[in-house]
């Protein structure tokens, strides 16, 4: 009576959208043939889920928040402290953290926000910044580099605050900006002590950086030198509990996203990486959902995330975001076929809306569908903004989804006697 | 990608309703003939309301505080401040306003609470009063009239409160009351200070218009005279958010009830008054839904209401209910043909249940209809509380109207990254 079973939140990165004309009224879901998703809803239960609230649209960062069950309303603090755990910084609480591009500058002038898109080096460099300015009076400056052209930077230290501008101007050909204390801080003093080392931080990284034997050996090969580091993105560190201590669940989390997979390390989920899982329209689905059914043999729970629809959705595209979402539906047709759903509890969803005619995330709910384990079939017989509406899951938010996945698999506490 | 669109909400004030037997078990909108509403429907997502919250039958200021996105559990503080703004006084928040009605008394006995329902001269007994008393002690005193034998007061000054009962009984025949500190007033003392404040007040405004001219006169033309202000519907002032402020959106509104324009004016939007308006069964519902349409040339967001329903339900009459519901009906008809609904989203509804056989507001669920940019038209087909209740808006809140109206529009901003 006691069995627990085993969870799986498959989440089609901004799959929900609106009707599109070219679609006869269809959205892109509801176009595309889906034959595992519409058995997974004849199977299954369906609704739709705000991810955040009626009506607000979610950041990736945000939405994954509320679906693994931390408000982001009371925890998100910026996204920061996820890049910055995504590349292997010991984020702490009070830490504030900053994802960074190692760009190139003419004095104060952005040549190319991504130093010529550098590939190799970037190690050197940052082990030359970690030690020229490992701190800034009494502020530790932690530092790391991730892929290409990006890092991470943590100030850990007291009275720092999050509530300052970014550095990074967001385009090339004009000058980066100085940090600054936005104008309505709750503490504008811990804002500005935090905006001044910043800059002096992106000042000494330009010092160290303008002739470092790599950019020295980049200008000779006629390539552009990564002779600065500039910070955005900023968030402050709080607590989350573990996923495992909260819920009771050996978790691992298989994404193709930085932002994402860092809040998974964050959450001291067991981030499985996929070579193949390339993040964009190329990436191999299969090889995720083999991924995904290798996980749950030794975890009890498994978050997944195919980001290619969300880039149809931002591209406009809605030609890519449907074969996009073709490949979300051949990975849990693979799911289908090698996990017991008898045992275990799948939610097929979205993270938020990205529609093509908006472009971006929009407040959209998403369609879900609980199958497997645990749940009560009702009639719906597709998957789909509409059809999912009729489910007897209603809407529900995505703060629901870990309390309904424990709950399936029986997993969950009872509350009271 | 980018272009926001523009908003209506339409309420159809305490449209609401329950079966009635008469109508063999139809609701009053379920009975009436509605093409415009219905075609609303058919290309739009349909759900239900609760303006507050499930079974809280709510006013309707609350009701339209929640559909503007302030949550009236939050910020409602009793009825005076809105009413005071509405009839011009600069309400500051810490202010204690009620509305008051000049009467007539004979010693404490309320001979009529409307002083023959004095039509003129109420200007210069309003000015006596304010020179009269405008201060008691410390505390400013700031009266002014506004239609019939309607007034405001707002008194301004430290350590008031807005927990203590009020003077006009409500009913002629019976003596006034005192002012006295609710029972389980938060801060007693302040409360005190407040009844005697009002106490006060209530006496000097007999002194003052006992021997006016303006009554003298009235006598003469054996006419009662309005020699006394009695005080009801107390509340203290809070800042609320401009609504312009809040949401990016240059707003009016268009309504018949000196209550929502009251906090319209509280919310700093355009009021616009439309003299056709008159709030009763007569209102002529194309003047307004023209005002509405001409509104929208230079706002980007418009809330109309239309009072008659709510009239019909408080006084139980399904016929003239049913009537006010066609008018309605013919201003959403005019919208469907003069603004352009793929640049648009309005939501119809109603801002709570009036039923006939209650006589009085319930917190029964309203009908709800987005129509137009952004939505997915579901398969409902008319407008009305059981058709709604099939469609894919499920069942949401008053507070989640802004938030989905800004979504459609393109007017939100993303949570996160």
């Amino acid at each position: 009576m006691s069995h627990i079973g085993k969870g799986i939140v498959f989440i089609g990165d901004g799959m929900g959208g609106r009707p599109l004309p070219e679609l006869d009224g269809k959205t892109t879901i509801e176009a595309q043939d889906t034959p595992a998703l519409d058995a997974l809803a004849r199977g299954g239960e369906c609704g739709l889920m705000d991810p955040i609230s009626p009506g607000q649209a979610a950041g990736s960062d945000t939405a994954h928040m509320a679906i693994l069950g931390y408000d982001p309303f009371k925890y998100y603090r910026g996204r920061g402290p996820f890049e910055a755990r995504g590349v292997g910084i010991d984020v702490r609480p009070g830490d504030v953290a900053f994802r960074c591009n190692f760009a190139t500058v003419d004095g104060r002038k952005v040549l190319d926000r991504r130093a010529g898109r550098i590939e190799s080096g970037t190690d050197e460099l940052a082990a030359a910044i970690s030690e020229g300015v490992s701190h800034i009076g009494e502020v530790q400056c932690i530092f790391a580099p991730s892929v290409a052209h990006r890092a991470a930077l943590v100030l850990r230290g007291e009275g720092l605050s999050h509530e300052i501008t970014p550095v990074d101007p967001h385009e090339s050909g004009v000058d980066y900006w100085d940090a600054k204390p936005l104008p309505d801080a709750e503490d504008p003093e811990a804002a500005q002590t935090t905006a001044d080392l910043v800059n002096e931080f992106v000042r000494r990284s330009h010092e160290i950086l303008e002739n470092h034997p790599v950019n020295q050996a980049r200008r000779e090969a006629g390539k552009l030198p990564a002779n600065i580091v500039l910070p955005r993105g900023v968030g402050t560190a709080v607590h989350l509990q573990p996923i495992e201590e909260r819920y009771g669940l050996h978790s691992a989390m298989i994404v193709e996203v930085d932002l994402v997979r860092g809040l998974g390390h964050y959450l001291k989920m067991d981030v499985i990486r996929v070579p193949e899982a390339t993040g964009g329209y190329d990436t191999d689905e299969i090889a995720m959902a083999t991924a995904v059914a290798a996980a749950l043999e030794d975890h009890d729970f498994v978050l997944a995330n195919i980001k290619a629809p969300d880039v149809g959705g931002h591209d406009g595209d809605y030609q890519m975001k449907m074969e996009a979402i073709g490949k979300v539906d051949r990975a849990i047709g693979y799911l289908l076929d090698h996990v017991d759903f008898a045992a275990t509890t799948i939610l097929l969803t979205a993270d938020h809306s990205t529609p093509c005619a908006v472009g971006d995330h929009s407040g959209d709910p998403v369609p879900v569908v609980f199958h497997g384990m645990g749940v009560r079939p009702d009639d719906v017989q597709s998957y789909g903004e509409r059809p999912c509406a009729k489910g007897s899951i209603e809407r529900i938010r995505g703060m629901d989804v870990m309390p309904l996945i424990t709950s399936y698999i029986g997993a969950g506490k009872k509350f009271g006697a």
